[in-house]
């Protein structure tokens, strides 16, 4: 009798439920929620307005998700809810929830005040704090900037605290505790309250060893900050832990039996790795979406420049984490099919029943690798890594009379594919190697053409994840390792990685001929990328601050 | 009762036949005429085949232009033969045509034979001996190079000529002259042989003061082209001189009186100053189309860096007539709305009852300047002034997802605004003062929103050729010239000039405010000019190498 395990994958607009057969990793019954409140970027649900930048959600929103999308997907799955031992989730990162005594949202209490709603992995209104907060750690020389490339994003937990006390002191007075939405929803389920190591170390600046920053840096940036830790957080859990049992209230809005097991939260981009079957140092994943995230496993601490953080227990417990990012890659081409695509290629596409990527695509396939006579940096969304620069800007050069629509296609395709190379270059001459390379995510499975692009630029093998809902998957199978093998579940996430995660027979292998000439134009792509992003010419930066002066 | 004048401008395609009026410049009747052979570039009439880069014409169309719509734009003026006076051409250059003793083009003994036809001005294919004469030149020290930017293209008269003496040596023996297609019409209309001093200046490297190039530079070359100037050419006429009245038999053909007056031939451009009413020093001419020429009149011989030519009596008598140019400036406009135009922007476009153009300039006036926040060289059709590479390409930068396919568009446009304020500067730098800037041609006519970036950009006021048809209107001018004042013409270009060229009332003036911005930009252009541009990188060059390597 096969057993189970349910992954949900909280995005930014809907939750997906996946149930996954233990021991295949088969998926057999899905079901998506979308939110009803959607991201509340405008007003709150009062109507009450908001400045810009701001990004919040409702809390009710990922309740109503279990209570809808799961039930949904086990009778899709046709499976008996006694076969269901685990659930595991994943969650966007850092989405802050402040909670009063009873663990119950602040919004519950005060729903005209945007401060007490859950603010958003993209809410950017923290960025004032963020900058101070980078400037003292930097003058203070605090020895964790490093492992975060060096700055604080705007994004993460500290600044988004650090917001609420500035605009709304005395709703931080009354905030008993701030918690991960993830976290939060984990203790809806099980009643316990559990910190996921995941978000701590990659969102909260927690570090196993050295635990958050002191108590001398957060007053130094706030005085009401000094003891936010002791009073307003708590203990982290390692990635792969059990937070608990279902309470039998959420049993049965789930539809599950109570007493399931639940893991502890976690993160779509680093939850994909052991649905990838990946659970071993040397191994990188990018997560290849509109943007490109790149988690790669190790088992030494190294500071390497510009990755957005190295966390240890961070993905896989014992090992080391690392994330690094592309801030913009699917968004590339959907930028330019949505600006640049013309009437003529539009008719053709249509008649040959390809969408407009199917047919760039297609026409792409035509030309050998530098026919094209372009280049392109690929920073229409600025740069995560290795640069770190949110303000370096999109550039093309080689353009004539007869570039052609797909060549400049391409020239974005392959753009990606060396800032990818830039990333692993980085990661290797700092003493992480990358063995082994994968990819997951709509574009590795959706365009061969690409991912050969990307063997032959970084003259490695790729292989792509089986599975196209990664992180739905991995959240499952941190539930069956939530469960244990004693249940029909794991004891490590390891074991259930070898046996439900795994990647697809096609290889990607680099062609020699095509390496070579690619090895001449990523040497273009580098001079360049070092001309425009290490300073020797901040022209991209000047061109923003004219453009901010003139659009005012 | 008035009196006319015929100008009939000779292009690649079509020559059109225009009366005007004299003393006023009316533009009364005019007439096309598209030659019958065309451009020929693959074959000749008979079927022989063309190798690749060559461009032939067939003088036999020169001749059908004048008997066709030259009686039929008279027909259309509805004015009496007895009231033209005057008959001036204006000619692509150099377009060579290699004659026999009667001056009958050699293509009529050997109509198989490529080399027997007129090598039309863009004909290609003597790059080879370009080449060869440029070192010959730089390795003897040529004086002359200097007034030529320092390069002779392969599109003038020695590199053609020379290109017969390597491949068809018997023809060079045989052929009696060489003359430009423009000097052979009017020699036809007159019979009397003429050579312009602005075709023999721009193409074949005359000068007043020195003549064509010595016979051991000549030698050099090649021992055959030792005597090709005793031999093969003959004296230069000043710009503005009578070539003679015309023949009986002609007079019939065209239904004009013999006798009629017929000044020397001439080049397009820069026929078009004296239809801008524009006769004295100082002044600069921007002929727009697919390509920008700057014409530019001073009193003194300067050497300016990437110029095209100095030549004295170039344009106007007594006066030295520089030449620059922009290899590319409505052609960046067409390739962008032909690649780039997408299909929701055609059908609003449509509904507007506008044309790509009209669409893109009508949202582009809703921006300010820097506002897009992107910067492009305009090196689509690599750089002609001042930089003289065909081998430089396109570049832009400053892309974010939110740039939009009009911000492009007037990146585009700011880019040849840069580019001629590049050459301007140029200019200026090296002693040649640009007091007054005019601009004639489609562009300078239908885009009101392009002239003012240019006058914001250029910090100029600019005035705008009132004629749409200037080189038919500059050559009809010439004709009145060479009938002279005592038959109801004028005796100097300058009187008429006067009455019958001028400019419309509308003057573009530059706004301080948009001009303090565009200085900014423009030094962003002109360090990226340089560094891409003056050799800092060349990976222009590199790219361009890698995919022509690619391509065989």
């Amino acid at each position: 009798m096969s057993k189970y395990a349910i992954g949900i994958d909280y995005g930014t607009l809907s939750a997906r439920a996946l149930v996954c057969e233990i021991g295949t990793g088969r998926e057999v019954g899905e079901a998506v929620y979308e939110y009803r409140h959607a991201v509340m970027d405008e007003r709150l649900p009062d109507g009450t307005k908001l400045k810009p930048d701001w990004a919040l959600e409702h809390p009710d929103d990922y309740l109503e998700a279990l209570s809808t999308c799961v039930p949904q997907a086990v009778k899709n799955a046709g499976v008996a809810k006694e076969d269901v031992i685990g659930v595991g989730i994943d969650f966007t990162a850092c989405s802050l929830v402040p909670v009063d005594k009873n663990s119950d949202a602040m919004c519950k209490k005060y729903p005209s005040e945007p401060h007490a709603y859950v603010k958003l992995w993209k809410h950017h209104a923290a960025q004032a704090q963020a900058n101070r907060l980078n400037e003292i750690a930097s003058e203070r020389g605090e020895k964790w900037l490093a492992r975060y490339g060096g700055k604080i994003s705007s994004e993460w937990m500290f600044p988004k605290i650090w917001q609420m006390i500035d605009e709304a002191p005395w709703l931080y007075d009354e905030t008993d505790r701030f918690m991960e939405a993830g976290d939060w929803v984990v203790m809806q389920m099980t009643g316990n309250e559990t910190r996921n190591s995941c978000m701590a170390g990659y969102k909260a600046i927690w570090n196993k060893r050295e635990g958050y920053p002191s108590k001398a840096f957060l007053k130094a940036c706030h005085p009401k900050l000094e003891n936010v830790v002791e009073e307003k957080l708590g203990p982290v859990s390692p990635i792969g832990s059990k937070a608990g049992g279902l309470t039998p209230k959420m049993a049965e809005l789930m539809g599950l039996m109570p007493g399931t097991a639940v893991a502890v939260s976690n993160v779509d981009a680093h939850v994909s790795l052991p649905a990838a079957g990946l659970t071993e140092k040397g191994s990188m994943l990018m997560i290849m979406g509109t943007s490109t995230c790149h988690i790669m496993l190790g088992d030494e601490e190294r500071i390497v420049p510009g990755m957005c953080g190295v966390v240890e227990d961070g993905v896989i417990p014992g090992l080391m984490g690392y994330e690094a990012g592309q801030s913009c890659v699917g968004d590339h081409f959907n930028w330019f099919v949505d600006n640049c695509f013309p009437a003529d290629y539009a008719e053709k596409a249509k008649a040959l029943g390809m969408n407009a990527h199917q047919y760039l695509t297609s026409l792409c396939e035509g030309k050998k690798p530098g026919e094209t006579g372009l280049l392109a940096l690929d920073w229409w969304n600025g740069n995560r890594s290795v640069l770190v620069d949110v303000d370096l800007t999109g550039m093309m050069l080689g353009m004539t009379l007869t570039t052609a629509p797909e060549d400049i296609y391409r020239a974005l395709i392959e753009a990606t594919a060396y800032g990818t190379r830039m990333i692993i270059n980085t990661f290797e001459e700092n003493g992480v190697k990358v063995d082994k390379l994968y990819a997951c995510g709509g574009i590795s499975q959706k365009n061969p053409f690409l991912m050969q692009v990307y063997a032959d630029v970084l003259k490695r093998e790729i292989r792509i994840a089986r599975s196209t809902q990664t992180p739905a998957l991995g959240s499952a199978m941190f539930g069956a390792v939530a469960a244990g093998k004693a249940a029909g579940g794991y004891d490590r996430i390891e074991d259930a990685a070898k046996e439900m995660g795994g990647t697809l027979p096609v290889v990607y292998r680099p062609d020699t001929g095509r390496a070579e000439v690619y090895e001449k134009l990523y040497q273009e792509y580098k001079l360049l990328h070092d001309y425009f992003g290490r300073g020797a010419n901040d022209v991209m930066k000047r061109l923003k601050d004219i453009k901010k002066a003139q659009s005012n």
